[in-house]
């Protein structure tokens, strides 16, 4: 149904509302410009004589766990989704409080996949009231629609620990489904059957939760090393028969782009950052694990060999090719967040350099700074760039909401941001007017590498000089988007929007970036 | 000079202060009784945009640091002691307080040393309020004295982040001193020319503290890997020539005991252990680096090696001894608190092994549960026991406050503490009618060895039976102390004390369980 709210025009320009699922909400100020007030939100203080001297917490069930935690209609109940497609634990928690009557709850997952499909039907039946996170596939075409009962909030993955940190989400519940985990509840996402890495994305959850909840299918002897999830935090460990399907969780191999368009722009990607002088000795690099991304990685890897220049550190979600990279001595470390195939997941087992982080670490804009805005380049994708560099990756150009934000809106904050993308999908040109929704403010986006050349942000003067007598076909992005527009015959039309806001893209701070509107059927 | 304070009597009781230092305390209500209310600490929400893109928080000097955090009279600036006696910071960073012309300032380190005896002319001069943490040395005879302006105020390791954690000890600024960081602030203790092992003791500081400065004599390109402090936590970094005086933070070789009498104390010790059949496959246990506790780990280790036995985990304080025991196979795991030598330090760098903790993971009684309790056996040492098992360590008879607590009142609750002690130092006896101050409840205190017998508290009938055909020299407590008595010409006679509070002990959960009070001339 959508909610008609009362909206304001934040400094970006977009109408958003004030209040957020009876939240006030700030709009979104410009880049830095929100000054936060105020104390981290403060777990309660929990006492040892509370919990087993022997420090085993295993009880029998998820549905003993739920009721030792107190839950209670309303609450709201995390986890983290290293699992990713391959999740088998939230399902069965959403199943046991619907057969325990619970309703209204709110679920706050990291993100969320196809296979948690089902919960639209706990919406249906009022046991889930809204869910805040990343909706992918069928939930985000639910959302869309408007028929979730609040707003959906899309945060980035810093914004979603900035917002539990500062205590605009309150977890009563989570939930941290852990490859391996001892009675006490340290767990580590490294090993077991259901090796999916690490568990960062969990970490915040088991720091400001009000009661978390460890489930395992690998219970091992006291302690679980390494651990990322300290059992200090923890209330219960739930031993379950299986709590991941390995072949979802993780891929066996990572799938290349086979596409010449996109290894074309790969390509040139990696000739931009040499160009560039980036590519430089103790240097540093992001590239996610999308097929251009990885693409780009290779071609960077063979530059780098021929040059001998060395990375001091590459930021993840790692694949074979950047474990390769490692191992060949292309870098000292990665600076992993999350692990894309089995090959990621056995280096950060077996290799010292291959570090796991946290949101903490790499994104929380309410720190003390991040390791975002350190790294010297970062390679990622987009759903939309306007004329503006401004750039989309929560809504496709039909106004449809299907992917979340994940770590893009942090990312951005590096000393140059890259998105190489093709000129066009489907006959939909991807350079526009103005984005349907507004994700990443253009001032933090340097360079667009499609196909039909590069454009760089003219406030780039620096990189522009750079690659000024590169050879490399650097161009205006108005006329790249004029070139694609003929070609396919005139710019996209754009979808009719209603008043009714369906969700909230929060910028890093907590502000309210932009609304997603619901799209006149 | 002392306080004279409204006392009450607490349930062990003792007299002790309503009031310290300002602020309202709890008396001791009994073990696991006091039942904690409220939330955590909340340090304020800081920004990225207050901090520097390039990561680069590096300033010129202490003076500038300490600017930039914003000092002032009256606040509390804290440290870790793993530099312990060999610590070149903290007097520089109050010399630096004492020409800003600051005053009233709270001291708060984890321990202080030998080496922070110019802190006594601080205090005399007012830039030094009083000093909150461990005391040893010349320290706690001025404060013995009754010379400090406020009371010394003894806590745990686990204690002291129990009092951190809670909101009852605010600290405005942080110093932690790294033997590796990088300019972000990552640092370890494992590493660089002051390496220490490990940074656990500071941990709770840059948590909580308002403001965080790492002091290091060893910066390395970003990032620091591996980091026990998070540089997401640290406000600036400053460096120096030489932060320590590595002969004195860690021995080159650690010290046996060669009092044969103390030897046949540790073997009896170890003997119990096996007798008791704690010494199983699986097993863990505890012991310090005092001379009894490690000549008791190695004939603990000839008993493991003859009847096959390997533990999972030993607890530490390590040294080289426990060390070997690692690299032979004899234990899974060393759980590390602070490192005693090099070889402790080396192993934690190079040993996936050896782990480093925190007083959270280990000691914390206001978490939900901790490691301690979950250790089959600890032995520990003691100044005085008396005959209800209730033991001290922070005084000696003379009633002279002389060391800190340390680790000990955490450790008590694993499942079986044991106190080896001499049944006599310096013609002093130790078993004594009543401790002269109670640090250690005697419920909590299974055993005691002396060179004359061992005692099992008459509560541990399961351990009474379990040793009863040992051929151990099990012994009424009674029974030793009248031997002692007599052999040295009667108990020794009590110290007079006057009614003037120099000190409080606190127990795990924060509460008062005594005072110390200053002893007549």
């Amino acid at each position: 149904m959508g909610q008609k709210l009362k909206l304001v025009k934040n400094t970006a320009g977009r109408m958003v509302p004030t209040m957020v699922n009876g939240v006030q909400s700030i709009p979104f100020k410009g880049i830095g410009k929100y000054i936060p007030k105020g104390s981290k939100a403060a777990p309660p203080i929990r006492a040892c004589q509370d919990f087993p001297t022997s420090g085993d917490k295993v009880v029998s069930s998820l549905k003993e766990a739920l009721e030792k935690c107190k839950i209670n209609n309303g609450m709201t109940i995390s986890n983290h989704h290293h699992f990713r497609n391959g999740d088998l634990v939230m399902n069965q928690v959403f199943n046991t409080l619907s057969k325990m009557g619970k309703k209204n709850l709110r679920w706050f997952p990291s993100a969320s996949f196809p296979c948690h499909e089902p919960m639209i039907q706990h919406m249906e039946n009022g046991v889930i009231h809204h869910i805040e996170g990343s909706l992918n596939g069928s939930l985000g075409e639910y959302a869309s629609k408007g028929k979730m009962n609040g707003l959906a909030v899309l945060r980035s993955h810093g914004g979603r620990w900035q917002a539990v940190q500062d205590g605009e989400v309150h977890i009563d519940i989570a939930i941290i489904a852990a490859p391996t985990a001892d009675s006490f509840g340290n767990c580590t996402g490294d090993r077991g059957p259901s090796a999916c890495g690490l568990l960062g994305f969990g970490l915040v959850d088991s720091l400001y939760a009000d009661y978390v909840i460890v489930v395992t299918d690998n219970l091992v002897k006291f302690p679980c090393i390494p651990w990322q999830i300290q059992g200090n935090n923890v209330d219960h460990v739930v031993v379950l028969d299986k709590i991941g399907d390995p072949d979802k969780i993780v891929s066996g191999t990572t799938r290349l782009t086979k596409s010449p368009d996109r290894l074309y722009i790969a390509e040139l990607t990696a000739e931009f950052v040499k160009a560039a002088g980036i590519m430089q000795d103790g240097f540093s690099f992001q590239a996610g694990a999308g097929g251009t991304a990885l693409a780009f990685a290779i071609y960077l890897r063979e530059l780098m060999k021929e040059a001998g220049v060395k990375a001091r550190f590459i930021r993840a979600g790692s694949t074979k090719y950047l474990v390769e990279m490692l191992e060949e001595g292309l870098t000292d470390y990665i600076l992993d967040g999350q692990t894309f195939d089995l090959e990621g997941v056995r280096s950060m087992r077996e290799n010292s350099g291959h570090i796991n982080t946290s949101p903490f670490t790499s994104y929380n804009w309410h720190g003390k700074g991040n390791f975002a805005s350190i790294l010297d380049t970062v390679v990622l994708g987009a759903t939309e760039v306007d004329l503006n560099f401004n750039a989309n990756v929560v809504t496709h150009s039909d106004g449809q909401m299907l992917h979340g934000i994940g770590g893009w809106q942090n990312c951005l904050f590096s000393k140059c941001t890259i998105l190489p993308i093709p000129s066009f999908r489907n006959r939909i040109p991807i350079i526009v007017d103005e984005v349907t929704t507004l994700v990443g403010p253009g001032e933090l986006i340097d360079v667009i590498v499609t196909e039909r050349g590069i454009a760089i942000n003219p406030k780039r003067e620096d990189l522009i000089k750079a690659t000024k007598r590169s050879g490399l076909p650097i161009r205006k992005i108005e006329e790249i988007k004029k070139e694609v527009d003929e070609m396919v015959g005139g710019p996209l039309e754009k979808p009719e929007f209603t008043n009714e806001v369906v969700g909230v893209v929060k910028w890093v701070d907590g502000t309210v970036i932009d609304s997603i509107f619901k799209v006149k059927q």
